[in-house]
Formats: structure tokens, C-alpha cells, sequence
């Protein structure tokens, strides 16, 4: 007997937020089941639920052992997944849930954060072939080699499923939220924003990493690494979804796919820093070793030996690197007049995967631009995206007007 | 080095409600800590977390799988256990929480009413060993042969409690709850109840199953199978408690140790039953087949071939009850003219390890009733209790009256 075909979906906090629906993932489920899949569905803790249950353990200390955090927070996946077990069995599907422990799915020991490093396939393949038609795996979930509950990290739930994607060869990973698919831009912005067929790995990595919440960064590049086929769909309706695949499979490449943008950035300006040899070297190493995310970096011409270096990093990283470019001064590493931070700035960012081929790009973005009279404070760019840093009062305007330069809006 | 004396500590539901009240846990903990003592702290889910849980596994289907009823209901603990450890870190105390199945607590696979039937103690000793002060385990919770989360049932964590006390040759399995001991009757019904120091696990065996809701009956059981003492005190103040132990241990073995009262019972009367040899079996054994709790039973002297049987069980089985006498009668295998159940009754019952060795107990107990002009409407006996069924309208009257009897007053 050849085995079943197997699909992974994994629904998100908002898709099992209550009973009822739970339900209509219930019903999805089972339409696939009778489709003839076997189906693996990676479930997140109803929403909400873990929020308050880190409010809880955040509640007992300041400094927690993040091994007693994992064992607290986990338990919102636990309950779902049995909670969604139960539901397809009253429809009829045989199902059983399974935690971390139990399939198990091995991790690092960096408790919060950890790393799937493993995971076995025997025990669900057993039940399998028994009979058992959908595996509801708690996501987020695993176990240390030493045999603690770990977790994998804020929207860690997508990560599982492309792991189980992976590692059970499945034919296609199913993300179901509360979006109906990846969109040419956030369409609260942008009203007629196009809802995308396709899109290539790359494209989404940047998106997401850029800002696009659809999917989490990690679960994209590991997606990409192991060649699983990503479908972003509804949990509330029954639309085709986006498919998140190679760019193989994508016959016609767009030159620009989508516009994403964030608003969690500060732009912080040293100045009046010496300029001489060595000087990036000597801004940038205290700030990494303080754990600054530096994203771009803009150096002024210099006048009399002095520069002004201006970089951003996330928000809630301000003080951090304030404190961390003054030791330096103190330490007498490096010389500098003084700091600036602003916090009403934004990226936007365009990306696609024809920019490899199409030229161009840049300046049709920053034309776009001048002509609504937006000031661009940095820019960074690699092979498939141009991001620019703007006024955050700007950023809507920016959006809406890269969308419509580069052809993005529906009636095209 | 010789290994630390250790010490088994459970904290029920009210006890670790919220994180002000586990704070309050954590410093009875770590005051048994700074005497140099391990501690295995069992611990039940945040008061109302199970009930929460239950509703939501009662809501997915009528009739759910009871792995998947484990497996949600189980979490309750795992997040208390999580948070006691993380609030006893907070105080500088080494600890760990310890899941059912990372101990491993191995269970029968009866879901829902599973019984423990290992406890490992290799894990854990190692942990000791290697300095933890404080394993904080989540009660209630096991696993079964095949690896699924197991309950042992409504206050399993006091069997839980036990089961470890046993298995670590625990010096004594200290039962923190809302009450601070065991008293001679129910303080809201005898305001001058007075707290016993001590009470032989027999007489606790049976106030336990007659009502007093201090312990669990199978956790007495158990402790006195394996001899574990147990000590009954509150979470909310440090009095001394009472401690349940061995006969031999108590030097005044009282006649009359207390007195207890259920109100959950029901009195069903089966009217002109044919007499004849063998229809007490032809009655009982379909009550018995169909699961009634049979508790006393009382049969009138015969007329002309015709009796009535009466006899007591717990108030929520008298439809199970009538139905399985009913279809018995259907297949002529029993013949009666009626039933009549009395729900407003309840049983009152003395209880002493004394009465083994003293007479007129039962006569005393009886004219202090008479003199109350109380009907007594059944009696059921053991070696150290008397069991009457009242009227319940007379139920406090009926045990404040037998208090004051047996001399048990605070003031004697």
C-alpha cells in the first residue's frame, strides 16, 4: 500500500481563538482529509494566551530562568492542540494531538529562542498507519536534550510547521491566518493593493524581514532551505491564498513584487567624529557587542577631519546604543561631539526579484519621491530590494506612491 | 555526605491562587529549606484553571476522547508548578518544576482516573544531588505506558503527594490547604469545634469518605498503606495542623474522634417486593451492574410475601438507579409495585478508634438524637463509626447535638 499524501497547515492564534473557531479549522481540515491527505496541523495557543502567560511569569521576577518560562508558556500550545484534537473527533477525523515531548521534536537548550535540531518521524508514522488521519502538534514546542519543554521564540508556530513540512516531506505547507495572502502592500494603506499568486523565497524573505507580518523570517529561510512550498491562506474564507516558492516555478518575474515598510526604526547621528582610519570599525564594534541591530549606515563627507556617522537600529534599541557609543567615549576609543537620535522616521522598501535583470529601479523610486517632495535620509539596497529611510509622516504617501509607479495597483 | 532529610509539601488550589498567595507558599517552603531540609513541593493548578479547562473540553463534543481531556486539563499544573519554581528563584531558593512526564510518573492508562503505579527516582536525585533544594512538581498529572499525559482524577493531587512521599522515603507529606487541620466537626456548623493534634489514619479514612473534605480518600488510603504522615495545615497561617499517623502514634485514643455530615445522599424506597430468597440479589445486582453507589440499605419485615426495600445512594445516580430497577422489572427478573426517592436526607455519623473498645456508643448516639426528636430513617455501621440518615432539615442540629454528646466541645 503506498503511503497517504501528507500536508502540513498550521493555524495561527487568531484562527483557534475560540471554539466556534476552532470549528471552521476543524472543517478545513477535514475537506483536505477527504481529499485523500494525511494532514499534520501545527497549531499556536489560542490568542491571548500566551501574552497572559508571560504577563504571569514576568510577574514572579525581573531576572527569570527562561527553562520555568518555557515550561509556563508552552502549556497555551498544549491546551490548543488538544482542544483541536477533540473538535475533529467530534466531526468524525481521527486525530490526536501531540506536544513536543511526545513527537518529539528536539531542540537546542537556548530556552525562548531555541532551534529545532531534530525531529523524529517514527512515532506520528506509526499512528499514521494505524489509521490516525490528522496529527495536531502543539508548534512553538520542543524539548532540550536535556529533556526540558523548550521554545522557539515569538511566532515560533511557523517555524514548527515548515520543520515538520520538511522533515515529513510534505507537499505543501499551509500557513493560515488572519490575511488571505501576501499583497503588493499593507492594504490598509494601500486600498487596491493586489493580492500575489506567487512569490519567489527571496522576495518574501525581504518583505517579511522588511516589515510585511505574514510570515515570520525564519520559518520563510527555512523554507527556502529545504525547497517547502509555502501557502498563505484565510482562515475566515476559502480564497486560493499566496504560494511562497521557488522562483522557478514563477513564470513571469516581476521587476517589483511589493512595497513594505516599518515604523520601529530610530536614526541616531554621531557627531562630529574624528575622521581617520579604523574610525567604523571603532563605532560599530562597541554597538555590536551591545547587541545593536544596525541597519543602514550613512557617513557624511568629512570637513577638517571631523564626520558625522549616522546609522539606524530598532526603536527600543536607542538607549542602548547611546550608552553603549558613550562608554566607548568614556573608554577613550573613539572621539565624538555628541549624539542625536530621531524616532519619527520609517523605512520603505521595494522589492523584486527582476531588479537582478531590470535596471533602473533606483532612480524610478526616487523620482517617485521627489515628486511628492519626500526627503530620503538613508538608503540601503541588495540584489532584490531598495529600502529609503523617510519622515514617518511620509510613510503612507511613500507607499502609495511606489505602488502606483511601479504598476502594483489591482486595475493593472 | 549523607543525603539531606526531605520533606513533601502539597499546595492545593486555593493555596497558589494567584502570585501573592504562591509568595506565601514559597516563604513556608523555603522556611523548611533554611532547616535543612529537601522539599518535593506537589502542587494543584490556580484555583478555578481546571474548572476552566474542563468547560472547554466539555464544550468541543458530548462525548471526548479522555487522552485528549488529560492532555488539556493537565496544563493547569504544569503552569503552577512553572511558576511556583520561578517565584521560589526569585527568593534565592534552588528550584525546578518537574512535569509528570519528566519525573516520570508513570500511570495506568485510565484516563482521567488514572493510578500511579511508579514514581522514578533517578531524575530527581540526581537534581538533589546536584544542589536543587526544591523539585516542584505538578501534581495530578502522570504519564501512561504508551507516553500520553494522564489525571488521576478530582484531587488527585493529594494521592500525588503521597505516591511521592512514599517513593522518596519522605519524612513526613505535609498538606497545605484552606483549613488548618482536621476538627472534631465542620467549624460552620459547630462554632466550638476544636482542631485534633492528631488522628489514626482509619478515623481520617472514613471522615474523608463521610464527608469532611480536608483529604482525599484515596490519598489517606495510600498514606496509610505505605505509612507516610501526613499533617493537615493551612496555607494562610503558621499553626501547627493535624497530623494523621499511625494508631500507635496516639497515646488518648479518643471514643469519639469527630463528627461528619454528607448531604449529597438520596433515599429510594422500592414498595411491595415480592419475598423471597434470592431478591436482595435480584435488587442489588442490577443496581451494581449499572454503577450505583450503594450505601445503606434497609429492608422491612414482611407481609403477606410483600416488603419494602429501601436504601441509600448519592443524590446525582437515583435516575441510574431507577432506570436499571425499572428495566429490571421489564425483564421479569424482579417484581415491585413502585419506587420513591427522598432526596432531602442526609447522613450524619461519629467516628472513633474508642469504639473498638468501648461499648454503648451506638445507644448514646441514638438517645442524643431522641432527645433532639430527630427520626433516624436508616443506620450502616463499622468497627469505628455509626452512620444515621436524617431528615436534612435536622442535619446541623443532628451534629451539633452529637458534638456536645461525645463531650468534644472546645471547652472540655
Amino acid at each position: 500500500m503506498l503511503p497517504m499524501p501528507l500536508l502540513t497547515m498550521k493555524f495561527g492564534g487568531t484562527s483557534v481563538a475560540d471554539l466556534e473557531r476552532m470549528r471552521t479549522v476543524a472543517s478545513k481540515i477535514k475537506y483536505e482529509v477527504e481529499r485523500g491527505y494525511n494532514v499534520i496541523a501545527v497549531v499556536s495557543a489560542m490568542a491571548g494566551a500566551t501574552n497572559k502567560l508571560i504577563g504571569l511569569v514576568e510577574s514572579t521576577s525581573n531576572l527569570f530562568d527562561a527553562r520555568e518560562y518555557d515550561a509556563v508558556v508552552s502549556t497555551g500550545e498544549s491546551q490548543s492542540s488538544g482542544l483541536l484534537a477533540l473538535t475533529l473527533q467530534d466531526i468524525g477525523i481521527p486525530a490526536r494531538s501531540w506536544q513536543g515531548w511526545q513527537v518529539p521534536v528536539i531542540t537546542t537548550s537556548a530556552h525562548g529562542t531555541a532551534r529545532i535540531t531534530q525531529i523524529e518521524t517514527e512515532n506520528l508514522n506509526a499512528k499514521f498507519a494505524e489509521g490516525m488521519r490528522v496529527a495536531v502538534v502543539a508548534g512553538f514546542q520542543g524539548t532540550s536534550p536535556e529533556g526540558r519543554m523548550t521554545t522557539l521564540g515569538r511566532g515560533g508556530s511557523d517555524t514548527s510547521a515548515v520543520a515538520f513540512a520538511t522533515a515529513f516531506k510534505s507537499e505543501r505547507c499551509d500557513i493560515y491566518t488572519d490575511v488571505d495572502g501576501v499583497y503588493t502592500a499593507d492594504p490598509r494603506i494601500v486600498p487596491n493593493a493586489r493580492k500575489l499568486q506567487k512569490i519567489s523565497y527571496e522576495e518574501m524573505l525581504e518583505l517579511a524581514s522588511l516589515g510585511a507580518k505574514v510570515l515570520q523570517t525564519r520559518s520563510v529561510e527555512l523554507a527556502m532551505r529545504n525547497n517547502v512550498r509555502l501557502c498563505v491562506r484565510s482562515s475566515f474564507n476559502d480564497e486560493p491564498g499566496t504560494l511562497v516558492c521557488d522562483e522557478e516555478e514563477i513564470m513571469e518575474k516581476n521587476t517589483v513584487s511589493g512595497i513594505a515598510q516599518t515604523v520601529d526604526e530610530a536614526k541616531i547621528s554621531i557627531l562630529s567624529v574624528e575622521d581617520r582610519p579604523g574610525i567604523a570599525e571603532a563605532v560599530f564594534g562597541p554597538l555590536a557587542a551591545a547587541g545593536v541591530n544596525v541597519d543602514m549606515i550613512i557617513q557624511t563627507i568629512s570637513e577638517r577631519e571631523l564626520t558625522d556617522i549616522t546609522f539606524t537600529c530598532p526603536v527600543n534599541q536607542v538607549e542602548l546604543a547611546e550608552s553603549a557609543l558613550k562608554s566607548a567615549r568614556d573608554r577613550g576609543s573613539v572621539g565624538f561631539r555628541g549624539l542625536v537620535a530621531d524616532t519619527d522616521v520609517c523605512k520603505v522598501s521595494v522589492v523584486g526579484i527582476g531588479m537582478r535583470s531590470h535596471t533602473g529601479v533606483a532612480s524610478k523610486m526616487f523620482g517617485a519621491l521627489a515628486k511628492q517632495k519626500i526627503n530620503i535620509k538613508a538608503i540601503s539596497t541588495s540584489e532584490i530590494k531598495i529600502s529609503v529611510l523617510v519622515d514617518q509622516i511620509y510613510r503612507d504617501l511613500a507607499v502609495k506612491a511606489l505602488h502606483d509607479e511601479f504598476g502594483l495597483n489591482y486595475s493593472n
